[in-house]
């Protein structure tokens, strides 16, 4: 068989050639929208590579993205891999300790910032390498005049730039990307992407039973850029030639909403709280969203509340996926048996809530404390463990405690599951968000899915808190759907004992009802700093 | 990334765990249906490679298969490959001379036959190498005793194999499997299929806009696994979980409209001329075929007169894919633009007489007769040219022409086609199969499918005449559609003049009205075979 090694710009191909009429949509800063096409991309990304290059990147080195999902960040997406370098996307929502922690030990060479996001990187400036070049992307083209030392304007770099007469050959094994965690366990750690991992998981985010990105779908991903290739849907949405519409920095639900209205969007992607906010926007303001045939939830447990919500309001199926920084990040997708049942029918909804199968090209298990294997019941818990070609196989650079890869290949992901007989996973926890209550565990998770279905809860969190006698007890955090009329702790432990045993459930002084919940970077519970909070460490 | 090869192992390991349960069916010589599972498939195939083991197949070795459609073939296919063995399917329609070529130019150890099947192979036996072993699978386990000297019985193999304590560690580059082209132009040339290609090609045709083979699909072969892996549909159905229906040796018309409507047949597969065949039965008998969304064509150009009746008799869509031995097989498939247009529209009819875009994975262009690149308007025909991980680099062996493989990297088909602009390819003839009058070309594929369109015609062959002063000649053959009321030949030319200029019509002495048109043994039109016998010196 032929020598075609499984690089991007076998992606970049396909989009320049196949689909160079597909539009490209983008929200720009001022509201407006930003149209070209993946023919238009591609021709601006070859003047990129030798731009780059002119700036002195060579293969191997680092160049540092910090910005919003937009149609300049795609042209990164493939520049810098294209280029030979390695395209590392820094979290806009890390505090600026991590943010220099991070460029310094990936030693970037080159950071392409937006020009919304350089007062957040000029906290961090003081921390920043001496040696580090920037790039400001700016609609106006006016980046040089951001108040960046030295920066560059991104418009003015690419008009420089020409197509190199002879473009990196390019290696299947070579880096393309670096992603780091976003740390909620002490200091982020680094993944090194290489191209055949990136393709490979393109592919597997293009079948049918797993994200089914195709042609004929408008894919909005919310799900930020700076993050795990946003779950690969810009690589994917090049390779199958769907539509790709960028949200920029508008991230309300009223911006969403109106977005998925105006672009028809049939296909979003994003992170819970995200498809709540567009939920209590459309509940405000009806828009006609029957374009949306699919939201894909992942990054945080899919509470079950809203996804019934989504389905009986607005015929919009939701969809669950889960993965990690370490799995490229697509793990594992919803299927709902060998045929799809009645959306209406309650065991859709039951499967729609969990993670689904290992997307074809991963394998998965569950383990026990000691390593071994455990049974595909549906009941037994426990360390979620997955293999395969976009899995990493070790954290980048020195000195990262590397436990969590197995000597026998495989990643454990600190995530407790479920496996059952059809190669379902559930997650039922993290294994630190877990609660030890006299040598018994209690799932925050469920807790919160539960606490959820009350009419008067808008979101929930429970995290453990240390305990004399009993190990650790759960405390619950809620969000009241409206301020005016907060929601008793005795109503919502009731709610709860409907469904929990009285050991698994939180006292009264337990319950606090709560302004907001902390999030991180990319959206999730911020689970951490509640915990530093009931330690009274915390903000 | 961690290290994970792509071998056939994965798929056999998702589909042993994942789809234990999903449905393989099998019709018996008896025509009973045999029914088993993905489960008890593979756990056969552990016994199978160790009783492949014991027989000394050792890794690289050559095993053949000379079978239809069965679970016991599809044994083979997962079986002889993760024993590192390569699996050279052989073409049970090929003639005795061709059978005893490939056989020792393949240099087989093992060749694994059906039992009906054996008075065939007994034919070639005196040119069979002596050292070749003989298994014979029978639904009795009665094999020994088919008549095949020093013959195995594959039930009693099976039976006393064991699965192997340490099975063999596959490199994603070793040969999984062999495969000769049908020689329609010379002896047979084979093509050494690696794991990688394997692997990539069923994540290929498990993507939408390709095949789009998922768990949700009742896949029919009837595209025969003997001849390059059946599309490689056994592989891309265990990979996504797709129920299986296999039709062992029963191939005419009523068997298959039978078992499309017993077995709820949702995607159906083969060469055109089986499908004019279930037509025909149908409509004979009318079958409830509403469980079938979609027949993919290919191996043959696609007649748009069987497009269209199907479409409109059955409501079932028919799509076409393109794809020859040298790329594992599939290359291309049809899409319909960014959204479907309805079956009715013209423009969908159109688009789906089309093979389509490339697969995603493979790179396709144009060439003229000076090697260079031609436009992608549609309009101008070149030769086509593919690149991709599952096209082929070189032809196996020693001593064949390997002038198809141009140095830079590409694989010359032999196939005259244009592309559209939205890179959809449309072959208007074998470069073979091209007549050429006075210097300009005659499309014969573009004349056999306007005189389909004729009402009294089932089936037609185009094919060139020698001619003094035209250089060639267009000769038609048809085969009525009613014995007894055979078309006239004036009347076909008039239907043709309607479309085509007059130096492209054939002539009067031209136009044979034939019982049948000899097919190959894929089921192809044997335009040599016709040719020969204008000239006199065939059958």
């Amino acid at each position: 068989m032929m020598e075609v090694p499984l690089t991007l710009d076998v992606i970049l191909r396909r989009a320049r050639t196949v689909f160079a009429d597909r539009e490209v949509t983008s929200r720009r800063d001022d509201g407006a929208l930003h149209r070209t096409s993946y023919g238009a991309v591609a021709a601006r990304v070859d003047r990129l590579i030798g731009a780059l290059h002119a700036l002195g990147v060579r293969p191997g080195d680092r160049v540092a993205t910090f910005a919003w999902n937009h149609h300049r960040h795609l042209e990164l997406y493939f520049a810098i891999p294209c280029a030979g370098a390695v395209l590392h996307t820094v979290n806009v929502k890390l505090a600026r300790e991590q943010i220099a922690y991070i460029v310094d030990h990936a030693a970037d060479r080159v950071l392409f910032v937006d020009r919304a996001l350089v007062p957040a990187l000029l906290a961090a400036l003081p921390d920043l390498p001496q040696e580090l070049r920037f790039v400001v992307m700016d609609d106006e083209g006016r980046g040089a005049e951001a108040g960046l030392p030295g920066a560059l304007d991104y418009e003015t770099l690419l008009a420089q730039g020409a197509p190199l007469t002879a473009p990196p050959v390019l290696d299947e094994r070579q880096a393309a990307g670096l992603c780091y965690t976003s740390g909620t366990t002490g200091d982020p750690k680094g993944v090194l992407y290489s191209h055949r991992a990136v393709v490979l998981h393109a592919f597997g985010c293009g079948m049918i039973d797993s994200l089914g990105v195709s042609q004929r779908e408008v894919v909005l991903p919310v799900v930020p850029m700076f993050h795990v290739y946003a779950w690969g849907l810009p690589y994917a949405s090049a390779l199958t030639g769907a539509r790709l519409v960028l949200p920029g920095s508008h991230l309300t639900g009223d911006a969403l909403a109106n977005l998925i209205e105006g672009e028809r969007v049939t296909f979003a992607a994003g992170v819970p709280t995200i498809w709540n906010l567009v939920l209590q926007s459309l509940r405000r303001q009806r828009r006609d969203v029957a374009s949306l045939r699919r939201i894909v939830l992942g990054g945080a447990p899919a509470p079950r509340a809203l996804i019934e919500q989504w389905q009986h309001e607005f015929g919009v199926p939701i969809t669950h996926a889960w993965g990690m920084t370490e799995t490229s990040p697509v793990g594992s997708c919803t299927h709902a048996g060998s045929t799809w049942l009645s959306p209406d029918d309650p065991r859709d909804l039951e499967l729609r809530s969990k993670p689904g199968r290992p997307v074809p090209g991963l394998e998965a298990r569950i383990v026990g404390d000691d390593g071994g294997e455990l049974p595909w019941d549906g009941v037994t818990t426990g360390e979620l463990c997955v293999r395969g070609p976009w899995v990493a196989r070790r954290y980048y650079g020195d000195g990262v405690p590397q436990d969590a890869f197995t000597d026998d290949g495989w990643f454990r992901t600190g995530d407790i599951a479920t496996i059952d007989p059809s190669g379902a996973i559930a997650i039922t926890d993290r294994k630190k968000d877990l609660i030890k209550s006299r040598g018994e565990w209690i799932s925050s998770n469920a807790l919160e899915n539960e606490v959820l279905l009350h009419p008067a809860v808008l979101e929930a969190a429970v995290v453990a808190r240390a305990h004399d006698l009993r190990d650790e007890v759960p405390v619950l955090f809620v969000v009241a759907r409206d301020p005016a009329a907060p929601p008793a702790a005795a109503d919502l432990i009731a709610h709860l004992a409907a469904r929990f045993p009285r050991w698994q459930l939180p006292r009264r002084e337990d319950v606090h009802v709560v302004e907001a919940i902390p999030k991180t970077g990319v959206g999730k519970l911020d689970k951490k700093l509640l915990r530093q909070r009931l330690r009274g460490d915390g903000a």
